[in-house]
């Protein structure tokens, strides 16, 4: 082989490779985010679901996922992952990059999807029901409308909507809003939290117990979805590449950043005080809605758009709250929401999408995810329940779900 | 073009991407380190601020900042960031790296200078009152002295420092001593924290409320500063620049290491006891020591240069809490006094540098920025005031300010 | 020289100093990990010792400890990380990549040694007994056993390992196991915490203070073995050891995703619940036990081994538990016992190794750093006394050793 070619696989490897180690990173971001805004008494739940969803995430797509959403012939998706060489035959001889490098990056984005969905259910589900949902999420949903999209070759792929104008960079869609979606048919199974509306028609704010590991959080998926959309250029070793990736670095960082400013803003004007927890879900609004196409928009275009993540996910959050959807970290609307409008931006910016090709797209997104959840979800109640008893939530899930208090040194203020 | 061109390019490119990711992370390691040292009542309303001043740099440096500090044409300094290839018409044709990547890694740096007024203003300061001067320290301040030492072609390089045999490798003066500088006119105008002096002349200790965070935050601040000193050799694609490049991580790590272990045996002379928070201050004083010039000192040097940091800012802190400057967090000892000192060692590797060209640099920036952050404090309390009231600093600012408690599930041993 | 050469040169080094900086990162999994499983009362301590034993490992290896590990004439073992160039002899002409980023990747690796160490002495012994101890591990103990193995070309290396068919990858033995022979010495020499196991036979678990700290620890060390196992590769710049590159990452992946299920599961049927704690001890041994060789198996076999170090810790925590072996963290059971069953698993994919030469790599290994530990905690004893006093381990050390509680502003449920 050619020594340059030799040296721009090996680059375009490293690349992924880093990429996805900051992919990785994210599971602990969405682990502090979700843990600083639940309540001290159902904190080490939500940090077992978290470590659990990334392992369990990890091993389904492996056994079935990546064939499913990759896999050309016609067993070869069954335990491609498991074959020596991580997954050669997907590749093929052209590679231009480790195959195990490809397999990698893509293993580690599985999670994030299952990660929103546990912010959503928090405080009142059983862990078992919820890690028996992520099997299926990760192993058999999310890799299935992956074949329709990013998977060009799969024997799933029966269906590409990219065939009809439809352009998803990094995945606002195919993994934030497909995340949502799985997140709002467990919501809607679980109904809300004891306390949280009353009788009477009010709703009580029920604040998170540890503000400093949910900035810490939103800091980590921050820097992490450089990895997230940086990594999705897929190649970095030519000027051309690089040029993509760099802009989309500094395009994502632009488009946080105008969420968090918007937010806080609004916020402000809405509330009266500077709201933190608005902030931080402005800074993951803005990061969600340049998903979606970071590699086209200017700058003051990304910042700009961002701005309007930060904007819609603050009227989005109290809009949920009226309608008796109860998501105690904002999940649906930062991931869900938010991921529908960073679909329908990338038309102003790439003349690869169309505005319909983006609606077929998040439809047929949103439905296969949501109704497959649906029934997922109902076979579980069904089964083995997804719910805690009322005593068991109001001591909290902690105890009876793991058997640890998250602080047992600490006097709490509140059961 | 030739494809060793292309490889080399691809490759400085991600490297400039790789440690502006490390210097972003660096805003985390100061929330966390500022959350740490404050006060349970004001952690909220800190955490704001560093995202909100992280937001508010990258926005304020694409909108004039970069172009303030890099721009050559007439006034294509304004907005410069904003155009469609990043910075194209900066660079211009000879670019060896994607010009968004340049801007990247500049646009991160710009929060650096801004997260260390954050600390010292900390538990007294109104949120917005700071948001405002942070408009104007990332927009103005700081670009126009980056112009006059780092930004050799820009419209407002009148006057170029470097020309005099001042050298300042990655920021211990232009970044640092600036930061302190801001944060020092903000402390003088502000006063100290109600009962941090009495009126019998005695000194109170206030401890931070969480340490593990201040670590946590330590330990990130070390690792974001191998990309922000790494970084800052601009390249790394031939033997000699991938040498230097190696050298500055290494000794960046030494010379943390040596401040650590010299703060640590000082402390424990001074006090009779291993205190941790000047560990942690001694760590970040080596890496602001090391800072100014990274590339030419032995690993045994950098350890001592790092050593003399950890051992200088114990005794900063000491003299300046004795002067009645409060600075919650010692952020004008670690930033701005051995931010001095790395200028002054920088004669001893490098003969580039002199000590007259450094002293001279060292009064123009920080004559600068304390002179026009003094004019901007007195402009912000003039127009909206500076200071919270007694009652709410007595209550924290989280509820005034954030609306928000950052612990609203634990019991408080004090108010 | 070719252009080729200095890009693959360039590589490289670019890839050992963020593997390196990813390894130091590993400090701060370590400090967390810890801080969030011992008390409150002892958080402020573990933290002043994980941040310090890292300085005085960077410093002690630079003195010494590198020259021992790999210096090849006479005297230039002392002392060597001190010369100008890094450690330019070391390397010699033949360099293909700098000789300051090898220093920089090995002086990183460690701390690793001593932070498990950190961990099972927790919460009765003196600071200052363990950081001289934390001189003699890292200065002399870990680089004599280094040289015998790694450092081919050293004058130390009398008798090489490598040549009797003992093969350790990334340091499940080398590192791993060695801290846990240190740490189990000192454990013995110590005894358990007052009040773990008490007259009538019963054992008192203690839980941790803080386990979203511990959950962030165990997610940071995820992460930075990404690095330690990755860098271990010691090239990327060609297709084949990109290709192992990209192995190493996929795999060391895999195994902590299969050890999180194991120890989740087997913790589930032992105790009834879903133990946090466990969970993260089964990730951490799924590290352990792939690191002596993450290059050869499938992602399914690496699984695989990584369960059956999640199943092993479990048993083994709960083993030495009743061996009254005190150890507050698991780190023997996590990083001695499965460290050696990663040596074992080796032989089953590559064939270069033999389970005799792994067995008595592991005897040789661990017989040196027991008995040198051992003698040196034992003169540390005599010398200046290594448990606190009886009421000092019941107020918490951190009051007595460090001055300053962690945890100020919060009221405790239990001293």
């Amino acid at each position: 082989m050619e020594i340059t070619f030799e040296l721009g696989y090996a680059l375009d490897t490293f690349y992924f490779l880093i990429c996805g180690a900051l992919v990785m990173w994210m599971a602990a971001g969405f682990a502090m985010l979700e843990a600083g805004l639940v309540r001290a008494k159902n904190t080490t739940e939500i940090l077992t679901k978290n470590i659990s969803l990334f392992a369990i995430a990890c091993t389904m797509y492996m056994v079935c996922g990546y064939g499913i959403m990759y896999g050309g012939d016609d067993f070869s998706w069954f335990l491609s992952g498991i074959m020596g060489d991580g997954a050669t035959d997907v590749e093929g001889d052209a590679a231009t990059y480790a195959p195990s490098a490809d397999f990698f990056f893509q293993v580690v984005f599985v999670a994030t999807a299952m990660s929103i969905v546990s912010g959503a259910v928090a405080e009142r589900m059983k862990l078992w029901a919820f890690l028996t949902f992520s099997v299926v999420m990760t192993g058999f949903i999310y890799p299935m409308e992956g074949a329709w999209t990013w998977g060009g070759e799969s024997v799933f792929g029966l269906y590409s909507l990219g065939d009809n104008g439809f352009s998803d960079f990094a995945g606002s869609g195919i993994v934030h809003m497909a995340g949502a979606a799985a997140a709002l048919a467990g919501v809607l199974i679980l109904g809300p939290r004891k306390g949280k509306y009353t009788a009477d028609g009010k709703i009580h704010a029920i604040p998170g117990a540890n503000l400093p590991l949910a900035t810490l959080g939103t800091f980590i998926l921050w820097m992490g979805w450089f990895g997230f959309n940086g990594g999705s250029v897929l190649a970095t070793a030519t000027v051309e590449s690089a040029n993509s990736v760099a802009v989309v670095f500094m395009n994502t960082n632009a488009a946080a950043a105008g969420g968090t400013i918007a937010a806080l803003l609004l916020a402000r004007v809405m509330f009266g005080k500077a709201d933190l927890t608005m902030a931080l879900n402005g800074a993951l609004a803005g990061l969600v809605a340049i998903t979606a196409e970071p590699s086209t928009p200017t700058p003051l275009l990304a910042t700009v758009f961002g701005a309007i993540g930060g904007l819609l996910v603050v009227f989005s959050i109290v809009t949920l709250d009226k309608m008796k959807i109860d998501d105690p970290v904002g999940a649906i609307s930062v991931h869900g929401v938010v991921g529908l409008l960073g679909l329908l931006l990338v038309p102003l910016t790439n003349d690869g999408a169309s505005v319909g090709g983006q609606l077929l797209g998040a439809l047929t997104i949103f439905i296969w995810v949501f109704v497959t959840s649906l029934i997922a979800w109902l076979i579980i109640k069904a089964v083995m329940g997804v719910r805690v008893s009322a005593e068991e939530e109001f001591d909290g899930v902690d105890v009876s779900e793991c058997g640890l208090e998250a602080y047992p040194d600490f006097v709490g203020s509140r059961k």
